[in-house]
């Protein structure tokens, strides 16, 4: 009898070994088996170009269960679904979610304990998650570790960053997979709190193209109640292995079954522009939980900011960000606090002129004289302004210019301290009508031991996204975990940094020209970024001839970066006075749109190049960015996304003759011509350069 | 030129070493001195009994920096204080607050690096604590570990429980120093987090008795931004030594200079009333942050709460408290709820019928399915009501009927959850004329890895307390820390459990007889406590024959407890249906005050006895408690803490004459005579029993 049933295992083993799983064109195929140890494992193929090798899954949880292995197959079913949705901002005013899905019921028969692993292959790519059903013998549980695998096909070529549980605020490295390396770079970057765990760990989203021209990236979609996923690389064998971000006592997530894990991807195609425009991240969310959605509104702001960046004003009142103890001393004004009434007229002022919807202030509230790196835990109240800056003063001239203002809360990492003063922070923002909140968590995390990447600070992310919602507020996060598409869930969380953003430009080594050309194939995969781009001022030795720093992309590559780097929230980061030196320059950040009916990928190279063309939402115009990495490069494209049998007005923001990133950053020129959708456009690029245009309808 | 600087070190070490300090009285002396090796030390001496040998003091940073050793004296110097304050609630409506301080600045030379240590001798005992000056190169930093030694004098009788970073919940054990070992206790105590740190890891306030007579308590007060002290004991050198707990990554405090740790206290007198009566862990602490204190009030009540615990009703809707999932069931009405609407309004009536102020109701809102046990972060939104709650009607109603109603807030220990929804839970509370919140921490503490006693909920409860105060509600937390006279600072942390309450006895092996009478020398030393007396339904069969639990009291026992056990805030706990069948002697409970002019303190003994005397503080009357442990005990005591030349009608509950907590518990009689002050009164007390004395005048 005993034998009778191991014969039957292995039948059933064998079946499940041979089911295969197409996307909807067929192109691309998933294998999912179990092996002789009842292991389950996948692998993906593209055509007929192996892209994942046999691959390994599973989870260990704390209570003993290994979830890595001992399984059979209890059921399986495979479905397809196909619709057509509309988020409320984005690159495109409709979204086709068209995949075919295979779901297999695993149990280890001996403890009755199941697993199910879910895949869904789009052309674009697959994804799976495991999911925990209800279950007698398991109910509430912790992770211990997730073994998720991608065994890669080949050493390719990576832009990588390292695995960092508390930043992602890197310079992307372009190297082969067996040459990734932490031990090997310069971590002194600008960033101020890392947690590397190994030097072969690695984030995602993960670029990578194969010798054999396959663009592939590995990523996940819908974080939720789970810690952010990182990937261990093996070196030799060109294998990746997911690492959770752990808690304080090194956990990885508690869970109640019936729940899910985050959706894990591979996104493949041989064609650069499928990967960049992909929305798979996007649909493996959730739709939106938010029923009226009215009051979420794509923003182009200014800000009392950047001029805190090039140390022409401080975000504390005191002028010093070294004071170190807030309690014992009297607040000295310096003269040089950025947040006073006064300069927040004038940026007023400067947004009301020029149509800007929104002005952000940072440094209004007091805190900033002693606010980050000691891990300390109440620094900021959220509520009380310097005595320089006047709330209602601000919000009332704001008003009667039509502006809206844009709230800060920079956190410091303290979250418990920031969800304690949560709802006073949001009361103070509907006293004044602020429509939108920036939040910030530079610093160490508290509760102590907590890392940025963990299941505490994920839910933080989505907690405050939820309340911000209840208050029809919207939120832009800083310093907070990458977003993974959980936008179209709460469609409020309109953009995040989470990653290295313009700023860093300021004051350390910066971003390489093509820093902006690989953010679209990482970071923009998971949602809009809040980049800041629009610096005019390119070197920051206009303000101290000691500086060296600067801007590594010339002025017509900040133009672009508008509609390069996707984000319903954008900024025009520079001065006003910087802006009004170039207003012709400054009329493209005028015009362009933050909403889009529909967005066309024309070239991408990850590292190299990108141009994209997108229609406004509300109207029919077009506007195109194109951006070059450190390399020069002409090109010609065609035009025939505009509207066939309409004549169009293209304004032609370019790099000027003599425009070099480096030697000449600032010289652009622009032009004027009337093009149909017939029309060819030659692009000319200078070394980090770029290109911006924008298409008016001719009657 | 070395030798000498040498030499003149010795010379000030050697002066040092002889320092003095005594109490106002004399009668108690602090030696305090530099070793070779320049530790701090300290001794104590009552008259001519050394009570603490020679034991060391200090502390190790995380930093690396030795607190404990390689010290000189920069200077020190001493004064006397002596000034009376008024609590705003308390046992005497003035306290005296009388010791001589003496203030050592240490310096460790080579680093310049400053300890400051503060010793306050009062009659009854030593306060010590370290003070951080604030420092060139000493500002954030963390405490790893504090050393401070309590070297006692010999092998004392002691009442201890164990050093448990979760809870105080223990029946005290009364054992000789040397025999203190948790491993040989019997954990299975109705307990559900325990973490206890070690098998000689005792809990302060720790009380002893030596065998020549001295009553001696080890404890702290003013604990505000540290974490809770326990005591590792020398087994062999009846030595103790401080534990703090830790925080998730193991750190015990984080702190900037300036700053103070809590006071070290150690209590002594030859007569325990001495002890039992001392405001010194009171006087320790800050005066009122509170300005308006008149919405502070003493409160007697009752509630939806003993009828749970004897399993007649239950906190959750669906009638069981072992449902996982609130997620995918709907809710189902048992018909077991206590919160309904309807039996709230039956204890309004009850509570506006016998002149209680107010109406505690747990279990009113949703969450209680799935409440405990399980590490569940979001569990209570502090909100929502169950459906058969209309907590609309239930607060008109009570209006109505001059009754306040008391909130209910249990956060099952997941504090980051009830931080986050503290502000709406108090608006709640203020849009129904809430003025009070019984809380409750059942559980183990989120964030995951933080402990009861660790800084972060030290900090917790305290900040709970100024938001209470903030919005003018009062707070009685349970399962919290043991407080150490916090309510001088802010009155209106009423009350707080952190010690085995009376709900024990319903459930498990309950307190022991003589539980009442360690309570005062340890738990109380620290704040009213809610004990939650006044049981009359004594044993538990009266319930469900099969039950074996039962209150291990005499029913006047019950009664005594209003009077020996000091709370502004005393519940009515039995049910009402319970109290109507003894209304003569529930007399005393509506009668008893709970705000005192003055207290005295009759016979006192630890383990054994004691007997209070309390005066009304809005009227001329007194009452009297008098309590006894396992043992039947007589006592004569005179009355002259009545007024002269005043006659008074004293009402005694006393035990009936075949009274015994275990054979025969309700039986009780009630004289009533008129008195004196020259009046002396026999008291009898049967086993487990005690004495409750009402004195009014006449005229």
């Amino acid at each position: 009898m005993k034998k009778f049933q191991i014969l039957a295992l292995l039948f059933l083993v064998s079946i499940v070994n041979a089911q295969k799983v197409q996307s909807p064109s067929k192109s691309l195929t998933v294998n999912f088996g179990l092996d002789n140890e009842g292991k389950p494992n996948y692998s993906v193929t593209l055509k007929d170009k192996k892209v994942v090798n046999q691959s390994f899954l599973g989870l260990k949880l704390k209570d003993g269960t290994d979830f890595t292995k001992g399984f059979t197959v209890e059921n399986s079913n495979t479905s397809t679904f196909d619709e057509v949705w509309k988020p409320v901002l984005g690159e495109q005013s409709s979204i086709r979610n068209n995949y075919n899905e295979f779901v297999i019921n695993l149990i280890q028969k001996k403890s009755e304990k199941r697993l199910t692993i879910v895949f869904r292959v789009y052309d674009e790519g697959v994804a799976f998650r495991y999911e925990f059903p209800k279950q007698k013998d398991l109910n509430y549980f912790i992770v211990k570790e997730e073994k998720t695998e991608f065994n890669l096909a080949g050493n390719h070529k990576t832009f990588w960053i390292p695995g960092d549980f508390d930043s992602q605020e890197y310079v992307y490295n372009e190297t082969l997979l067996s040459e990734i390396d932490n031990e090997k770079l310069d971590l002194n970057n600008g960033i101020g709190v890392k947690s590397i765990p190994g030097k072969y760990a690695v984030q995602s989203p993960l670029m990578m193209k194969s010798s054999d021209g396959l663009y592939i990236n590995i990523f996940e979609a819908a974080t939720v109640n789970y810690p952010v996923m990182h990937l261990e690389l093996n070196p030799k064998t060109f294998g990746l292995t997911s690492i959770l971000a752990p808690n304080a006592i090194g956990d990885k997530a508690y869970l109640q079954t019936p729940c899910v894990t985050p959706w894990r991807t591979i996104m493949v195609s041989d064609d650069a522009r499928t990967i960049v425009s992909s929305k798979m991240t996007l649909n493996l969310n959730e739709p939106s939980k938010i029923e009226d959605t009215s009051w979420i509104k794509p923003m182009k702001y200014v800000g009392v900011w950047w001029e805190m960046h090039v140390g022409k004003s401080t975000w504390d009142y005191a002028g010093s960000q070294n004071a170190q103890n807030t309690e014992t001393r009297e607040l000295i004004a310096s003269g040089k606090h950025g947040a006073t009434t006064e300069n927040t007229k004038r940026y007023i002022d400067f947004a009301a002129k020029h149509g800007f919807d929104g002005v952000l202030v940072e440094g209004w509230n007091v805190g900033w004289e002693d606010w980050f790196g000691n891990w300390k835990e109440d620094v900021f109240d959220f509520v009380t302004p310097y005595p320089d800056f006047d709330l209602k003063a601000v919000n009332d001239y704001a008003k009667s210019k039509g502006v809206k203002m844009i709230m800060h809360h920079e956190t410091s990492g303290s979250v418990a301290n920031y969800e304690r003063h949560l709802d006073r922070a949001m009361n103070l923002m509907k006293q004044y009508g602020y429509p939108a909140v920036k939040s910030g968590y530079v610093g160490k995390i508290i509760p102590r031991g907590e890392f940025h990447d963990g299941q505490t600070m994920v839910n933080h992310f989505n907690f405050v996204a939820k309340r911000m919602a209840d208050n029809k507020l919207m939120v832009n996060s800083h310093e907070s975990t990458r977003p993974t598409g959980y936008h179209r869930t709460y469609p409020n969380y309109i953009a995040a940094e989470a990653a290295r953003g313009n700023e860093f430009n300021a004051w350390s080594n910066g971003n390489p020209p093509m820093h902006e050309t690989i953010l679209p194939f990482t970071r923009l995969l998971g949602g809009p970024m809040d980049y800041t781009p629009g610096i005019f001022e390119i070197k920051m030795s206009a303000y101290d001839k000691t500086k060296k720093e600067q801007v590594h992309t010339t002025l017509a590559k900040q133009l672009a970066l508008y509609v390069t780097m996707y984000s319903p929230l954008q900024m025009a980061a520079d001065l006003p006075e910087n802006y009004e030196k170039y207003p012709d320059a400054f009329q493209f950040i005028k015009d362009v749109a933050a909403d889009w009916q529909d967005s066309k990928y024309l070239e991408a190279e990850p590292g190299d190049y990108l141009t994209v063309a997108r229609k406004d939402k509300k109207s029919e115009r077009w506007f195109l960015g194109a951006i070059t990495d450190e390399n020069a490069r002409t090109s010609e494209i065609k035009l025939d996304f505009l509207s066939p049998n309409k004549k169009y007005k293209a304004v032609i923001y370019q790099d000027g003759k003599t425009a070099d990133w480096e030697k000449n950053p600032i010289n652009y020129e622009i032009k004027t011509m009337t093009v149909t959708s017939k029309s060819k456009l030659k692009l000319v690029l200078a070394k980090g350069g770029g290109t911006a245009i924008s298409f008016e309808p001719i009657n």
